[in-house]
């Protein structure tokens, strides 16, 4: 039974990761499918989003299922909420992948981004894959240090969206759907890095029994 | 011991409906300063917010502290795995009417919002509003056919998300600034719309044991 139980909490762990991995390729995808205007890709991320739902669902079955019959307490109680926490951050991350693939779609053939904001968006989807495989690190292998890494490379994509919004309201050659478009896939990439963070300070408060939410809230405002 | 329980878990609902009237002064507050540019009533919501916060981690922690000692299982867990979900869509909710208070102070003392665009935004402030006075009521009295209306209304908020949209697409009056303010605007008014959606669906599902997540997913996407 004992046994049973504890590789049941591993399972947790193993799920979380999974989500994990499925959202990383779905940002990934959809970044390729924004940047190439892949329209195919793009339909890809859109139908396979319905998986990471089922697997949250699935997930969470499972945890209340294990409070049910287990009653865990103390640190196996924690991580059982920690994790369905963590599943519908993942889950809404997913949600986020598939709206930058609906952007891609909406204006196929052309591409959103007009040039000279191509590279701000490429970065901006390149720390934010890195986010969520680092999370998903922290998550398997509690590395605080790399936690920490998440939370700076936050900071980076913040910045690099404040100077985005900057750069679209100094603009004078952008049609007002662009304008549009910058701003959402701005928005949906920051949410995505703010997810990240929350991953792993869900991980450190696990680890620390010290909850850092309260006190340094993740910005998701952009200074402009 | 049995009492204390069951008037612990009346305290958990008590404590979801007084956070629900948090937010809903909060959107409201917000949204008001939104349209008259004051700045004062900007200011308050944006510092009554970490006691939403600080609600929230309150109640969570009272919920993880239930689980430990009383080891609910059936509709009692059921309820309290809800009532995490339910303080966080809370939580997010009180963060998105802080955003609303920010735009204000942002442009202080020029009102955000061009006169054109007014009645728009006015409107889905009301919608959100009464869907999260309405998302209180379902969750005191479980009453399914107001869950109904919730859902219904955050269509209607939907449309005029993507009507406004629209017309800033096609608007040749609006700096970008503008542009960009009308989209974040309408943006954070159809995620409140949302979250109440989740709150009475959470409700639904504890009455009827019916995931309607999982085939109707709350829509986020503006058709533009």
């Amino acid at each position: 039974m004992r046994e049973a139980y504890q590789s049941d909490l591993r399972h947790v762990v193993e799920d979380l990761v999974h989500m994990a991995s499925l959202v990383e390729n779905a940002i990934r995808d959809a970044s390729t499918a924004l940047a190439t205007g892949d329209l195919a890709l793009a339909e890809r991320v859109i139908a396979a989003d319905m998986t990471i739902d089922q697997r949250q669902i699935d997930l969470d079955e499972k945890i209340v299922e294990m409070l049910a019959r287990q009653s865990p307490v103390a640190t196996d109680l924690r991580l059982l909420v920690a994790a369905l926490r963590m599943s519908s951050s993942l889950e809404r991350m997913g949600d986020l992948a598939e709206h930058v693939a609906l952007s891609a779609r909406r204006r196929y053939p052309d591409l959103v981004v007009p040039e000279q904001h191509r590279e701000a968006l490429a970065t901006m989807a390149e720390l934010v894959v890195q986010g969520v495989v680092d999370a998903a690190t922290v998550i398997q292998e509690r590395d605080l240090a790399l936690a920490g890494l998440v939370e700076r490379r936050d900071s980076d994509i913040d910045a690099i969206q404040s100077e985005l919004y900057r750069a679209v309201t100094r603009a004078d050659d952008l049609g007002t759907e662009q304008v549009m478009d910058l701003i959402l896939l701005g928005r949906y990439y920051e949410r995505l890095g703010d997810h990240a963070v929350s991953l792993v300070r869900r991980v450190a408060f696990l680890v620390t029994g010290e909850a850092i939410d309260a006190h340094s809230p993740v910005t998701d405002v952009p200074e402009v």
